[in-house]
Parts: structure tokens; C-alpha cells; sequence
């Protein structure tokens, strides 16, 4: 097949955000893009959908020398893949790309990421997907470093494809292309969020939060993705979307649950 | 220890709804009892959590005979567990119980599941967890059958805790007691949504979308929650929070991501 592999792109920080436009400028060299991206930030989203309001998703130009399709959705980045896959586009894409995220999702991060549940989203119905994410939460991040390793790691997988089940999340060090030291396949690092919150009033007296918080990692064993980005390696972590704790069932299997 | 084990309480389908209130009323009986659950329903929000807005916490009285302390919050699940645990609790929750949740968490509803990522999150943060659901999205759903399944898993996890990294995915078929044939330990099973989009003109001509789909299950193999609850068990998944496809690993340390 001489057909140039179709890529759906969406992202989580919303279509104008430089993130996804880098990636956009970089699948053009890779295939035929199609963009189906949220009209606004969606960060924290996780993998929400839409179904208690209808859905808007309308074409847009962002670009105007552009020929790409894009399109912009009211909705988060999981309903930006369903809509994409079931009503815009007219076969199943080679692959979907979500990002470049601005901000990390390595660690537990993949739990609470937008950009990583459209990911998901994609591998449930079967379609090969990668997560991208730069650790600069800035919208003037530097996403120029990331190109040739975002190149190299979708041209894998488009002709690998994926192990059965997974999807891959991908974070990038903040770090000038000569000091990246390579890619390294990673695992999640455990790790959790200790919330803080930052409680004031409001100007009628009512009391709220704003949620804060520090990023605890425990993990001090190998080959995790929080220790590869240390060191300056792009991690690449598979994703699986089987949650099964396989090991535990034999645990609970001894538990009295039944009389 | 003598004391009471404390049991934070939460769901996706808001404060007020009934399945929350059976959950609480069998929780009395086993406990010490708070309730921080969302202001209003929250279903499909996954793991989403609150960061770009501000969080409202305030008690409230939903049954003005109980003792137990209630708080309305405005955000998602995720967050109602974070504010507890860090905000309104002053002691780390011996337990965190999410539900009833009024439809299937079974199979890859897991993912999108507002009732599961509060017991994801509790997870995370080293408290047993279990989500609850019933297979009845109907606010009129008959809650009784599933009193003396609800408390038994819970004696079992307040007796025993969970094994490490992971909390429990608990469905509940729409039976009567007599009808259910006991609990089993499952796997999730390997199913997706196939979307439809229902495609409507407001009455500005603007075209919108009202998601829709059909569950699919391809999962034709043995001991999976789909196949337990159409035979009339209780499942019971365990849920991980490392999404690390371990065994991809070596597949992806063969690819050419370095040069």
C-alpha cells in the first residue's frame, strides 16, 4: 500500500495551543492529517465524555495556507475521538496523536491527563495511539527539540504498529535537542500528587479551594519514567487500558465473599 | 483497635441521589460515616479533576434524623476524594466507598467511570477503595438486593485491606436477592462502545451531536464481569492504577528509537 497512512490529531490544551500545532506541522511530513481538537483548555479532563449536552464540532481554519482539515469540538478530548473516528472521517486512521502536551503527564499523571485518555480512547477502538507531553506547562514552550524524536517514535509504530492493548505515552525533558540523550521504554513511576488547598472567600463570604498540590515520587527502583526524564531521556511508557490487577485476584479468591 | 473504622463516602450521581443513600445507610452499620459527594450528577466525568476553577465545599443536611456529617461539593469525584482526605477529614479514612453508582462500571466502563476514579484516586493516596454500581441507570432502581453483597465485600476489605496498587471494581446484576447466585472474582472484560452520533440542527441551523453507542463485547473468553453479572453474579474486578503494559516493554527495546 503506496498510501500515505491517515493521522488523527487532537490534544487536550485545545486547537490553538502551540503544542498541537507543532505536531501538526510535524505529522504533515508523515501522512495525511486530520484534526478534530477541543475549542478551548481541557487540561484535568481525564477521560471524561459528553453525554448529559450535545456535542458542537464545526470546521475551522486556523492556518490559511494550510489544506489540512481541522476541526474544532465542544467537547473533551475522548468525545474529539469518537466524534473524529465516527462522523469526520470517512475510514479508521493508521494512528492517532494527541499533544504536545503542555505539561507533564509521566507518573500517575497519566491517570488525570486529557491528552493521554484520547490516547486510550483510540486504543479501545483499535486504532494504534501516542500521547506526546513536554514538562513545560508554558504556552511559550520550546516544543523545537522535540521534533526529530516525535518523528522517529510515530514512524515506529507506524510501521510496527502496537502490542495488543496498549497505547504509548511519551513525555519529553525540558532540555535543548543536544542535551536529549535518547529515548528510553519506561514504567510509571509510583508516585502521587499531595494536595494542597488554598481556601479563601468570596466576596458574599462563601468559602472555596483552589486545589494545589506537590508531586511525590517514592519510587526509587528502576527504569522509571520520572528517572529517565532526570536524565534527560524522552520516556516512552506503554499504556494498557486492561485494568486488571491479574495478581490480586488470587488474593481475593481466598477472601470469604461467598457463605 | 477498637474504634470505629472511619468511611468516607462519595458518588458520580450527586449527593441526593438514592444510590448514595443506600450506600450510607448500610456504611452506618458498619462505621464512622462521611459523606463529601458532588453537588449534582457527575457520570462520565473519569478521572477528571478541577484545576482551572474553584472548588465549592459546604455542609449540608440531606436527612435531617442522621448524625452523619454531609458535605456538597462542586466538584468532580476525583476532587470530592481529594478535598475529604486533605480539607474535611482530620484523620486518613480507614475506607473509601463510591456509589451505588446508578448503571455498569463493568468491562471498559471503568475507564469513563466518575464512581471509579474516586476510588482510583483514594487508591493512589493508600486508602482501600471500592466502587459500587448497579446495573439500573434508572433514578427508581431497586438498591435492597444488594445490602448484604455491599456489606460482606466491605467486612472483607476492612478486614483484610487490598493487595498493594489496587481497589476494588464491584457491579451488581438487576436481580432479586433470591436471584443472585453469589460473588465472583473477575476479570475486565475486553468490550468497547461502538459510537453513534445522533447529528441535530439547533434552531439557529447550527449542527450538533448527541453521543450515543451500543456496548460491544468481543470477549469471548471465561471469568469476565460481563460474563458473571449475565449469569446473575456479583463481580468483583481488582482495579490497578499502574498502567504500564509491563509486557510491552521488551517489544518496544527492540524498535530503532534510538539511532
Amino acid at each position: 500500500m503506496n498510501k500515505k497512512p491517515l493521522i488523527l490529531v487532537t490534544n487536550d490544551d485545545g486547537i490553538t495551543a502551540p503544542g498541537i500545532r507543532h505536531l501538526i506541522s510535524i505529522m504533515k511530513t508523515l501522512g495525511e492529517v486530520v484534526v478534530v481538537a477541543p475549542d478551548r483548555p481541557q487540561s484535568g479532563m481525564g477521560h471524561a465524555i459528553t453525554i448529559s449536552d450535545n456535542l458542537y464540532c464545526d470546521p475551522v481554519t486556523i492556518d490559511k495556507y494550510s489544506e489540512i482539515k481541522e476541526y474544532s469540538c465542544s467537547g473533551t478530548p475522548a468525545d474529539c475521538v469518537k466524534i473524529g473516528t465516527q462522523e469526520i472521517l470517512d475510514r479508521q486512521p493508521d494512528l492517532l496523536v494527541s499533544g504536545i502536551n503542555h505539561g507533564s503527564n509521566a507518573s500517575v499523571n497519566v491517570i488525570y491527563s486529557g491528552t493521554m485518555s484520547a490516547a486510550v480512547e483510540a486504543g479501545i477502538e483499535g486504532i494504534p495511539a501516542i500521547g506526546f507531553s513536554l514538562l513545560d506547562y508554558s504556552m511559550k514552550a520550546d516544543f523545537k527539540p522535540t521534533t526529530k524524536f516525535v518523528k522517529r517514535i510515530t514512524q515506529q509504530v507506524l510501521e510496527h504498529g502496537l502490542p495488543e492493548g496498549c497505547v504509548l505515552n511519551v513525555n519529553f525533558p525540558v532540555a535543548e535537542s543536544s542535551e536529549i540523550k535518547g529515548v528510553k521504554v519506561c514504567r510509571q513511576a509510583k508516585a502521587h500528587w499531595q494536595e494542597q488547598f488554598d481556601k479563601r472567600s468570596n466576596p458574599q463570604g462563601r468559602d472555596y479551594y483552589w486545589l494545589s498540590g506537590e508531586f511525590i515520587n517514592n519510587d526509587k527502583g528502576e527504569n522509571t519514567d520520572i528517572q529517565a526524564l532526570e536524565q534527560n531521556y524522552v520516556s516512552v511508557v506503554p499504556v494498557q487500558f486492561d485494568l486488571t490487577a491479574h495478581r490480586a485476584m488470587e488474593t481475593l479468591n481466598n477472601w470469604k465473599l461467598n457463605d
